[in-house]
């Protein structure tokens, strides 16, 4: 690793923002508003952080334009300071580790019937199946599994440890974090006086472009036909995606969320973490799910749902917990009460 | 991978059908009734889908006596067509891609000691430790591990990155998919006054014959008892079984669901996902518990359980939420009413 | 593995018990008062085990001084039985198991900027990256991938296939099981008329000394600052820990737990199983949080906290979750009410 000394100039250049101030300050670290010191730059998206910007510490602050006159720092002024942001992070990412270079190392098994696109990396101990097809720029990881007649697109990184099994297809500049698994067979069985049978999952996974695949997030297979993930979805951690689910583009699911088989859901929709989502329903375009939601029947409108037992003390629980046990009785109490 | 095409009449014999139509016609993919098209086979399994039936292309149906004569194409007539279906994937699956030749991968890391029958296939970079017993045509996925003394029955296929630890046991034809862990640790801890000490775990893992494990799920290993999975148990993707549970025969659990220590779950339940079943009770046989539940006590009697919050508006779920941590005041309230 | 045949004499020197009784019985298995045998050394902790005290075959019984006169067999006396328990399982474990002697497996690739210290065992198949600074007697389990620039503390053990990326430090005699990825990126995107922008992850993971991190679990690094986990930790399997998350001391979280980014825990705290965790809140010292609660908000004084739906029958909760969605207006319904 590097340390990394930036100029304001090259920043505002990179972020795409109007800069106003000293061009030449070095900036060596990113901070929040509140823990900037000389030398560090800042962001801040709005009112609430009035305050600490006019007493942060930070040489620069990437800001809107309603708050420029508020503070003595160099200021990089643009529209959406979160994105400029974004966009800083990754300019100090590419000069803090820099970029990886095309290198097949050679405790690395590939097989002669896979083929790399120029620029591909393939790190200690990683196996890429015959008939791999590996886009440009790709990076596979340590120890990280491609199974036969993969597809991966240009500069898709694929971290240590993760496995993309047989026939699956992914994108362009996906990333795929460690433990994630993807094209596991789908939890298929037909009932028999034997005991389950298997239904062999014929389908595998499609995966489109900018898709990000959290650490040990698992998405299954198809049993005919594919599971989809479209363009532009981000899946956190822990997230389980059931065989022939379709996501559509651009939608975020947070952490610990599973999705059971055939269910469809549309673009743009934030799911957020721990929620539980039933199989063969529709959730439309433009869905927020709060965190820890019971999803048990299809959402047709846009808009906000939500679900879940607010957190209380023990004791209180105990004693609404029983009295949840028989709300109907209640119910059906309070409608033989006069008004 | 290869191309299928097979006559009808080989897929009568394979799924035990009656063959009633032309039983030269090549079959060449496996639809649903709706979207098959001239050289499809595809299986109905109740009146709901008699309408497609009678509109569909497939050249081939798998279905009922009761529904023969609803349809021109070819018939595969058999009292449960979806056991029919899901033998003819597995027929279809061996096509597809053939089968698992023993080989040895030069990359893999097997023990001296470690005891390999016929037939066995260990991929690249895949690791097998003093000790083990293979059985024959077991087959060992690219970077999976197979620790000291671990046994593994007749046919089981390990797929690439799983994990079995020290001195498990894994029965005849079973599936163990990526990123599982079998025989980690179970969560045994002792409170002192110098933290928590560990309480080492002594037991393995017994995992039954025709036991299918799903991606990146879990089973530790006991603490003095071994934890027990019996035979045909079907687990999906991200289950954590704890320490010292049994599971019953032919049990079905669904993704995401947590069982906590020493729980005895019976045979012939069948468990929805993301349910969280408490430690240290007894399930009986023949239980369902519905998608989502919290499993707080023991089930003694069999039937359906369930729990959970239903889904609403944010806005309405707001305003409940609010009366239900209010509830045992609510009740009391209306206990003093007069009738 | 070997068999374990101990003196009553040294396992009372290894527990710190005072010896009564026969001082030379072999012990050769650990088992529970009710299922032990003579040959068996048993512990109990309270009244509730008396009754299978007074009838237990256990040739030796590790028991705290008030139950002393309850049983013939040769006693083991001390305060804190349970702790007992804790340290006679590692005596046992390290007799049963030995421990791993140094050795750099051939098929593990090593950096040569990486720094062993004395002691450490590299696996097969392991991966250690370069400027890794490895503490002594570390194990290295086969598959393993520790990255760039990490640091391990003195017998901190790696089991086989878990995942530490670059720039994370773990402290001394920590576990990290099987399948645990400590280290992969926050889940952190900037919305953009381009879709989801990637917030570079520039923090990293610290983990303190006797941390334990459970198969599947994923620790993610802090967006700028580090994600901590403090010294004493117990972390069980399937558990999210999101970017900039804080543990403190000593705190126990069961398995399928998940923690939204930037929350801060207290220590020794005890969080059950399949709890989730809003992000952006503070949990204070010393509070408990029974399995499957939803934690939405913060909680600021040490106690007991709960939340969740108890299991019902399925027909009993249909009844019930209906009048659940009605709730507020049952409420104000009751309010109307003449008492």
């Amino acid at each position: 690793m590097n340390t990394v000394a930036l100029k304001c100039s090259q920043i505002a250049d990179a972020i795409g923002a109007e800069l106003r101030g000293d061009a030449e300050i070095l900036i060596t670290s990113i901070s929040s508003v509140e823990t900037a010191l000389e030398g560090s730059i800042t962001f801040i998206t709005g009112k609430k952080f009035l305050a600490p910007l006019r007493a942060t510490q930070a040489s620069a602050v990437i800001l809107p334009n309603a708050f420029a006159h508020e503070t003595t720092a160099t200021r990089l002024v643009m529209e959406n300071p979160y994105l400029g942001y974004a966009k800083l992070t990754q300019l100090w990412s590419a000069h803090l580790f820099g970029t990886t270079t095309e290198h097949i190392h050679a405790t690395a098994t590939v097989a002669e019937s896979a083929t790399l696109a120029e620029g591909v990396a393939v790190a200690a101990q990683a196996v890429i199946e015959p008939n791999a097809l590996i886009g440009a720029n790709v990076v596979v990881g340590s120890g990280a599994y491609i199974g036969e007649g993969v597809t991966i697109g240009v500069g898709t990184v694929l971290h240590p440890n993760s496995t993309v099994l047989r026939g699956c297809s992914i994108g362009d500049h996906c990333e795929i974090h460690s433990g994630a698994v993807i094209g596991a067979d789908g939890f298929g069985f037909a009932p028999s006086s034997d005991g389950w049978q298997k239904i062999h999952q014929l389908g595998t996974v499609t995966i489109g472009n900018r898709v990000s695949i959290g650490a040990c997030t698992t998405v299954d297979r198809g049993a005919l036909e594919d599971t989809v993930i479209s363009d532009g979805v981000i899946l956190d951690n822990h997230i389980q995606v059931a065989h022939n689910v379709h996501i559509g583009r651009n939608t975020a699911i947070a952490g610990c969320t599973g999705i059971a088989g055939s269910t469809i859901i549309g673009a743009n929709c934030r799911i957020g973490g721990a929620v539980s989502i039933v199989g063969h329903i529709n959730i439309c375009d433009d869905v927020l799910i709060t965190a820890n939601s019971f999803v048990n029947r299809s959402v047709l409108a846009p808009g906000s749902y939500s679900s879940g037992f607010p957190l209380e003390t023990s004791a209180q629980w105990r004693k609404n917990a029983v009295r949840l046990q028989r709300l109907d009785e209640l119910s059906r109490q309070v409608g033989k009460l006069k008004p």
